[in-house]
């Protein structure tokens, strides 16, 4: 079976994101005011082949804590789909 | 009123990622072969100080055009969810 993963990564509520804050000075000085607080993150999406919905997550749970995520900095939020 | 609004980016499905390509790889070569098709976005959550959910709508619709999408290359989605 084929399965679409989709992982969210975020940094850590609470951490600074020195880049969001950057965007947002950008974004209120072409004059968007009402932008008031920006956190940039990461989105990845990946097709897995797997038994069963279980084991795709899994997969993908592996994948985030050696590769794809630094726990430290940055929370991910994994959500699996099954391909037609 | 204050919304929350998060915006996926990713790259034109049929375009390169060549981001994505080189993780895939990686992930592959420790032993993770099941993982087929990797496509890397981003994905930035705003708060927006707005008077209804369209206004809120149409400043994130703003900043995506003048500052955080590359529409030659890139796709946005919006959701603009209500705070509490």
């Amino acid at each position: 079976m084929n399965y679409e993963v989709s992982v969210n990564i975020m940094p850590h509520q609470g951490l600074l994101d020195p880049q969001g804050k950057a965007v947002r000075q950008g974004l209120n000085k072409i004059g968007l005011n009402q932008v008031k607080d920006v956190r940039i993150g990461k989105k990845i999406t990946m097709h897995i082949e797997a038994l069963n919905e279980a084991e795709a997550a899994k997969i993908a749970e592996e994948s985030c804590q050696k590769v794809l995520v630094n726990a430290v900095m940055e929370t991910a939020e994994i959500t699996v789909k099954e391909l037609a």
